[in-house]
């Protein structure tokens, strides 16, 4: 709760609609896509300046008020809305611009609140390219996907965000404005501050601005969609196409559940799936660069693939035929609720070679269990989206389904793996942080933590 | 200077040749590749395990003795001998175990004293790929490289140390041994801790293992080495070829005072340079992929090239022929002291739009100190290697070298560049960070490093 003294210095900083105090209005601003509903946002603040935020911030910290920065609440792991305890909630949604795309110097500069798919859009049209696509691409921010080191598909050829990040803007706890990194593609003067903020999930410091890395836009792509009778079968495919020495930009798998709730959801819509019955397991490339590189690999995966005798094929070689692919794949979310009511999610990963043992230890431990364990994702990056599909109003069911997810989560880690991938701890995966992380690791982390916020009052409980 | 129990210390830890104490022994720890001269070498110790590391830096810590974390010697920033106080000097090189390579996972696990070159001849035997190939690769370690998050030619297509480091192990001072990371390709549950690390120049930890990322191994390569009428038509070029969508994994450049150097290398072992009298900047280009996409890619880069009209074009489609083209880039730093007995030399980085202006600027530097300012290196960066090449015997030219340096850096800097692009802060640089960092920049990193190194014994006065 803030005292009046308090409300009325936000009152003071942030005119109009840039500041929301009634419950009514703060409301949304204490759920996210974790569905999760945090503790109460005394404020929600609308900042449209770096100067906004370092005032905030030396006021938050001379009061002992915790701040919580947030943008479209697309985060799965509850690191964008307040703790228990409460606190005032920055959003950066005001901070929305492309402050400048340089051609020549392959950089974009931007506000924090800018949304990744529009600039990429942008960037497209001029022939330039930002390559993280998490799944949320199209509404989640830059500075909410750099807060989380977001991935996303084209992980496998051209790295996260952590990897596109040259330079960033961001006021410390305190008010400090700090700028970490440079527009230069290459910088190595003093210590790397600005990956320890990527990734760092609003714990650390408020991101007020980010220059990105571009690439020269690839001129082509094409997709393929193979099929094969077992998971062990289809990354005996995956690996001879790496042995071949291609690197595509994408490689997706679905496990034969996932297959299943496909087949359901497209029979629902009177449709069909691509792949004939007995299919166990689906593999999804993508691979781009210059058409005529483009065709030519395009063969050479389909016949690295061959040794593996896919049970079908399907090429997509233009927009459309790629787009028909990836539909399927971005169809897996909503298809799983055929299967069940409630899901649970994790993005688990482990190391490469261990994909096929790790799902079928996590099925083992659904069986186990008595709730439905589901795999797809990132292949190429050992990055496994595990979907718990359960029901919630059946008392055995509704009890097993976090004891999975423990398990689940606990395999991961013995076999060389994380708790997240690329969704970030937040505070769901707080409780199981001391599964991976050491109380030598920890505490570094905490110290670092009180290097650049000693109070304590930036996103507390979060991350680390 | 040690006392006798803690000379009594090091030799019961460090037994035979783990130890070296007398100072013919020492004094080689005491210089690298800066040509600089560090303060004394107390001790240098060998340590072969993390346990022994753990044990010295425990030890360290409690007695306030500095210590220097060092390798091959390779850094030209001053980074790996002591500071002038001196103290113990920590050499990995007994540390040089390649401890796994994983075909399957797709990484390598090392120790730090591994030569970067030989793991990398390893793996291409097995198809493997870790692209990091700063110049010194064939001597310098992989320790070294992580601790100055080392460049080279490829970073433009595959990016630099700090993107091929999946996990590390680390000794705090204390003697705490820290994991960050670990051997999956995704991995975001806490703080970036080992991106953190890399770069840190010794300043944080010592690093005792690292878990590297690696690719399939490009299955063909090309280069193309092409001259321009100037340096202006010259980045037309590199600016036209990546506007085609065509990303090199190298390409440097060669100003005409660079090829001047050459020319006259050339002539005195009775050979010949490839351009035309008049050529005023060469481009070099490597291509790497499959090997049809690498056949098609090459002349889609000439067509590119065209519009600049090049005074000459040689392209390399075997080892043999890469490898001529190749030379003479590496032949750019012994040939430049044909021109003048002495070198001071830079490795700035400035945004990639800003190449041509840069060079101008710091030509017109030397011009008006009275010294020679040459340029290459790795434009797709826009890290350019400056050589200020002078005679030390003339007072004049001794005063103005230095000078002239201190402008260039002041130049990178005003352009939005950095003192820096990949060969790190060391002693070198220290004096200039104030010309990037600002106070909240250098306070936030004094206090990261105080949450390392309380009592900053590990290579104090480096780095930041």
């Amino acid at each position: 709760m803030l005292h009046r003294s308090q409300t009325a210095f936000l009152k003071r900083l942030f005119p109009g609609d840039q500041l929301a105090l009634a419950p009514a209005e703060t409301h949304p601003a204490r759920v996210d896509a974790s569905r999760r509903t945090g503790g109460p946002a005394w404020a929600v603040v609308r900042p449209r300046t770096t100067e906004e935020v370092s005032e905030l911030l030396g006021w938050a910290q001379a009061e002992g008020v915790p701040v919580t920065p947030r943008a479209r609440g697309t985060g799965v792991a509850a690191g964008g809305i307040p703790g228990p305890e409460g606190g005032v909630v920055l959003s950066t949604l005001y901070m929305d611009r492309v402050l400048e795309i340089s051609e020549t110097d392959f950089v974009a500069r931007v506000q924090p609140g800018v949304v990744t798919g529009k600039l990429q859009a942008d960037l497209e049209s001029r022939r330039l390219f930002y390559p993280p696509d998490p799944a949320s691409v199209g509404v989640s921010t830059i500075g909410g996907n750099i807060a989380t080191c977001a991935g996303g598909m084209r992980a496998l050829k051209y790295g996260v965000t952590r990897d596109h990040v040259l330079g960033l803007e961001a006021v410390l706890p305190g008010g400090e404005v700090i700028r970490a990194g440079s527009r230069c593609h290459k910088d190595v003067c003093g210590l790397d501050l600005t990956r320890l903020l990527v990734g760092s999930e609003g714990s650390l410091a408020v991101i007020t601005e980010a220059v990105l890395k571009l690439l020269p836009l690839p001129e082509a792509s094409a997709s393929l969609l193979a099929g094969f009778e077992d998971l062990e079968r289809a990354l005996a495919g995956a690996g001879a196409v790496f042995r071949a020495g291609l690197l595509p930009s994408a490689l997706e798998f679905m496990d034969s559940g996932v297959l299943g709730a496909l087949e359901k959801a497209r029979a629902k819509s009177g449709g069909e799936v691509p792949w004939p019955k007995g299919t166990g397991a689906c593999l999804l490339f993508k691979l781009d660069g210059s058409r005529v590189a483009v065709g030519a690999e395009i063969e050479r995966l389909r016949e690295a693939l061959a040794d593996s005798t896919p049970t079908f094929v399907k090429l997509g070689t233009d927009q459309e035929g790629e787009e028909a692919l990836w539909d399927l794949r971005r169809m897996i979310s909503p298809a799983m609720h055929l299967i069940a009511p409630n899901k649970s999610n994790d993005d688990v990963a482990v190391p490469r070679g261990r994909v096929a043992e790790a799902v079928a230890r996590y099925k083992a431990i659904g069986r186990e269990r008595g709730v439905g364990v589901y795999c797809f994702g990132h292949l190429g990056d050992g990055n496994i989206h595990v979907d718990i599909m359960y029901d919630e109003s059946d008392p055995a069911q509704a009890e097993a389904a976090p004891q999975a997810k423990k398990e689940i989560l606990r395999a991961s880690v013995e076999m060389g793996g994380t708790l997240t991938g690329e969704h970030g701890v937040g505070q769901v995966k707080t409780p199981y942080l001391g599964m991976q992380l050491g109380p030598a690791e920890r505490g570094l982390m905490a110290r670092v933590k009180a290097a650049f916020d000693p109070s304590g009052i930036l996103n507390p409980g979060k991350a680390l």
